[in-house]
């Protein structure tokens, strides 16, 4: 039986990935499609300007979108991904959830809020029963579920693999690609032949939300982890897939072969988007690259290369689809956990 | 009086950019273009294939290239720029100092000899004088002095600038553009829609060089300064100007409005190639980018942007033309530093 | 005496080149900015994002913009430069005209008007005194006059050139750079690793628009030429300067060498931003390339290269840089040519 | 059954991909390969640099690569597919052929000669048979076949299409992708927000080899087809994918809406690698674009768009992948028509 499931903010750039890995999902059907007030009441077709490379399903261009709320959303749907601008998100999920519905967002509003799971299955599933403590809190029959921020989603699962080790401090450089702006969100006169250096709160994401993707619940309260993180992120001339330079500093003695070891023996999850291996490591120290190996595992995989001792400590680079994992996949994974654990 | 001078390796990318500031330098004279030996006896019209956006000038275009042969060089020449691959430079940049030449060299072979001096003329002049040493050791009429590698050139200004409050540790990623590389460095197919991660040896090179550059001469012996740095390198779809994100921790307190002082405080040199200022310091957290700002002081200024506390220390971001600032502008400061100092 | 001059739409990329080429003009002076509402009132430097690779003129930078309105603009103004959207050049362009300024516009609309020159100067300076019947017709004190399309500068001086061949039939197809479509136009997810064809309606400017420049003006009336042309425009990703390949059929016998000599024997004028040589004859058939050769006299020469002979007649590549020759500067050169006959 | 094929040049980026596609076919299986006399008796995994953006099959990576020589390759391999550079193809194919070795050859020699079939399957199957002549004149057990150039491949298909309206004169202007020129063949200085008119002799094998496609062979001779076509190339910074802008002027009425019921209703064959439909027709006047349609029919389909009356005939735009449809799935697509046709 596969559960009916809507996408708020579906004309977007992640709304067009999330139709293009539900359409063949195996437990989630496409039973709505919202949109801005502009677009609602138009057929999807001409609501969005379809930029995936795959063609829009047929049944997708003909579906009407409706406006993005709860009333415009058909009873019988019980689960649904949010791809909207957070402000918009901050808004409008909460009403989805007191209606009802459980919410999979990858949206940035309440990431960080204290009753709110943010999840990498592979990670952190335990902190999914904070929902427990959301419905409690807030009293609503639906709940409210996020995902991280994609360049959060890129290095994260390579330090759980290297948790272990007792990990004290780590630098991350990121060199990210302009498909997570959003279609519109980097021009072409920005960044032919250019770099740009600080992309706006992003580097506070990824230093606070890997703290509590890291954490530990004990089914009250999420204790944040102790390893600190620095953030500097770029965006550069390059479609999907952002890379990454990673330092991490462990008290506990970490070499580069004991680190390879732990990031490929780290286990993925028996859910549909969840690859195995998660996590691929490259002897080949010019890998990961983003064109050639974003698409691994279906664009759900981690790859991890040039692993080598650091004037301080270990340093290796790390590289996810920043689209998939770390937006579109991110939330469909995450709704997979859901349906898992009993929560639709 | 100007000085004749040479180009060795004059028909590479760093060669041609020789060409485009040599040719009208206040002080030098292009006197000798040398090339590999299928090229010596060609037009230099015909032996290069000129990709410079400036055209090509007259009395270049119709010399004849030489073989890279101290006997092929007039003797009224003094001064030669070396944009030889290093393996080359390590073979006949010797023959050419014991023949009495002075030797301007941008190829990394010799960098790190005890009695060979690595300069930035505005980091460590005084460094120059480790010539006397050289023609004791060596008993040279000539001499030999390197400039460092293009992506160390970009970061150790700001060091320099920095030093007062005692620098401990520098972790520094960069994002550096494919001319880099060389004119065939980078194929399209390799860089187009990706990024490469992990340049050669290009990490050790930021790592050790900026120890010497930032080191102490007493007259008799370099010191290596003591400060940690590690380096991650990536090569982007970029076509000049490498960027860098720079973490520093300093023993002293080091915090973004003292940095922004002092390096803006850093002085340039009377030179003719040395810009003023050195270091422009943005308040933009977008800038410096790479093709908005690598032409700044005519290629040869150094650029920040980013500064703020970091979770450890300070972070920012510096970036100066890797081909001009960072290879044969390099080279042609070190030349009026020689003629500055009485070694021509 | 300088011009006092002013830009109407100055905050936009035309706009920011006009400013770059006005501030070391030695005839016109910028005195005025005008902008939308929303920025009216503030300083430039606040209104505009800066993204020209030269620093932003000081004096400009503190200026403060007003509404694009002819009582907003002072009255020791002569000269108007309007880079405005063509919707809002339709609607505000007449009201200056009749406030009696002269305005040189590069914005689309009304350039096939009858009594509305459109000048490229070194193609047809004489069409210039239609605004004698301007003038009789409309009642305005001021005057209008257009430059065409940047893709129609692109090619037409090299028709020009060859028309003493009698040309018949020109097929041309454009290869047009992303800057053409203005900061905005183009996204990266749209181009990077892409091209896209057909622009809006560029394909008929580059028909009409010929045909009126090359066109006969005998004092009263303006008489389209006969040239028939078809074009297809493609959009790529290269930030600047507009390549195209061209197709001539002509009734005389127009070979490569007869059409390489009329191609350079082709006059600029003596006008500050007109080049000389006009037009540059490359004789590699790998050149002219944007990168290397948009900025050939200045950004305002056209170069031309691969003249051979075709299946059908002759063909060719030519190269103009689209926001200079083909925008500013060709709204900057018709100012001059306005105030050398005697119309400011 | 399979066929044993083999792939002579296959380190090359078309000979990367002629594994990829061979790899899962239903009727060939990878027997052999070869490579220049350096990579002979290494493993595939080091002979070769792998850059396709899918993992290099396991069998192929442990294979030993052998000379490109017909007393290398096994007898029980029937089929050969060629990818060799021109001038080696020219020198190695016919002894391949003598020593009764079928080939379908990518490599641009010979393609002209009267005895050898150039054939695009869904175009002019019936040519094959031109075999039967080959075999007589030069007394070979096997036989040579070629596919046409990449960017003939593009546009020919569609004048099939059309060529019932009496095609006379057709104008093609390319915007070719880097990885026509092979891997290294496009350096990114070169084409990194550039663009480059006219490649080598690409020009003439639109003009040519479209003549002969288009051709009538009545079992002993091949007649030319009338038709005129002159061609103009340019390389743009694209990685796959040729986009062409075609003018077709025929003696019948050709009107957009009866080109495009031709186009859609061009029948594909019924062989593994030819898609159904073979020509895709966009109504949407900014498509075909390289990056959004290259892919459509795995590969191996013709996009066309923008089509409509042009100021001559008829214009339009059409589109292939220039490595899978233009190179690697072309040579296969034709062992597919060699085996059906009972050749193997």
């Amino acid at each position: 039986m596969t559960v009916r499931a809507g996408i708020l903010g579906a004309t977007g750039a992640v709304g067009q990935r999330l139709i293009q890995l539900l359409e063949p999902h195996p437990d989630f059907e496409i039973a709505t499609l919202t949109a801005s007030d502009s677009s609602a009441g138009k057929p999807y077709r001409e609501a969005a300007k379809w930029r995936v490379d795959t063609p829009i399903p047929d049944t997708v261009a003909d579906a009407t979108v409706t406006e993005t709320d709860p009333d415009a959303v058909p009873d019988d749907v019980d689960l649904l991904f949010s791809s909207l601008p957070s402000s918009v998100g901050a808004a409008v999920e909460p009403g989805f959830c007191e209606a009802g519905y459980v919410v999979s967002s990858n949206s940035s509003n309440a990431r960080m809020a204290d009753d709110v799971p943010l999840i990498i299955p592979e990670v952190n599933a335990d902190h999914l029963d904070l929902l427990e403590v959301q419905r409690d809190d807030r009293g609503w029959d639906g709940a409210l579920v996020k995902n991280p921020n994609c360049s959060t989603i890129t290095f994260v699962p390579t330090l759980a693999a290297l948790a272990e080790f007792d990990l004290e401090r780590v630098h991350v450089a990121t060199l990210q690609a302009v498909s997570g702006a959003g279609y519109d969100g980097v021009t072409s006169m920005e960044i032919i032949d250019n770099a740009i250096p600080h992309i706006g709160s992003e580097e506070e994401k990824l230093e606070t939300e890997s703290k509590k993707l890291l954490g530990t619940f004990d089914g009250a309260e999420l204790d944040l982890h102790g390893v600190d993180v620095s953030a500097s992120c770029n965006r550069i001339p390059t479609l999907d897939g952002h890379l990454e330079n990673v330092w991490v500093e462990a008290s506990d003695d970490l070499t580069p072969e004991a680190a390879a070891e732990a990031l490929e023996a780290y286990p993925s999850l028996d859910l549909p988007s969840s690859p195995e291996p998660l996590i691929h490591v490259f002897e080949d120290f010019e890998r990961p690259q983003p064109r050639l190996d974003r698409t691994l595992g279906e664009g759900m995989a981690i790859s991890v290369g040039g692993l080598q001792e650091s004037t301080f400590g270990l340093q290796y680079n790390c590289l996810a689809h920043n689209t998939i994992r770390g937006a579109a996949g991110a939330s469909v994974l995450n709704g997979e956990l859901l349906l898992k654990n009993g929560y639709l």
